[in-house]
């Protein structure tokens, strides 16, 4: 399923995109994860994808795992497509990108909002230092290698 | 500049993903961010992606306002890319998808470890709640449509 624009990168960021960088991918993970939509025509009628390029994103999206099929109605052909853990995990992403979006491309303001469900407060996303406690969005960040840098 | 992919979607993830969405953009950003890389060469170089690609996605970087040309050594005809405060925004962003990919793709490990330049931490990234401060990476969060909701 992997995909192999980045083979040669030992970076998590170009594993993470070879399973969502592709066009299209994120938006619909975004519709499943926040208008929890599941099914075929739904995020067609959402999103206005072609249904080829929909069907290719499903399917890979089953494939790494980060949805699975369940059939609904009478009919074992019809199935929606339900989030896993992993894929519900790309929450953050998105989170992150929208407030970008927010911030730099939104001259008329965030067309949708994130919001607290307990409370109804917005939501705001931070970097935290797990030592000092320091959080800041723009917290200076250097890197040193994982357990993972050598392979 | 802006591509047409989500020519019909008011949203700010989508947005983004107009400006960085395409094979190779974000791992471009993510190495001028946390590498420094400003050269064509050294990102040539580090990534081993092909030269017209790379290409394209700086010069679409400086027509976003992601980066800025800057002239180099003598020539005139050479020079560096440089991030603009747009394009060191993305920060959060690589740090929402290196954590989902060392949480799920990184099987012998992160490979890289964000740290707190200041105290040497490590870094984690947590969704706030602005009203009642509750902070979580996985904070239950709902929409709401914003100021920009309706064009």
């Amino acid at each position: 399923m992997m995909g192999r624009t980045y083979e040669g990168l030992n970076c998590s960021a170009a594993r993470a995109l070879e399973v969502v960088g592709e066009r299209w991918s994120l938006v619909i993970i975004r519709e499943a994860i926040f208008s929890r939509v599941t099914r075929f025509n739904d995020f067609q009628r959402r999103l206005g994808v072609a249904s080829n390029i929909l069907k290719n994103r499903l399917d890979n999206f089953v494939a790494a795992g980060l949805m699975e099929p369940r059939p609904y109605s009478q009919s074992e052909r019809t199935h929606e497509y339900v989030l896993t853990d992993k894929g519900r995990d790309l929450r953050p992403v998105l989170v992150a990108l929208t407030g970008w979006g927010d911030r730099w491309v939104a001259p008329e303001g965030p067309p949708v909002i994130y919001t607290h469900s307990e409370c109804g407060g917005d939501i705001t996303q931070v970097s935290q230092c797990t030592k000092c406690q320091e959080e800041h969005r723009d917290l200076d960040i250097v890197t040193r290698p994982g357990p993972g840098a050598t392979r």
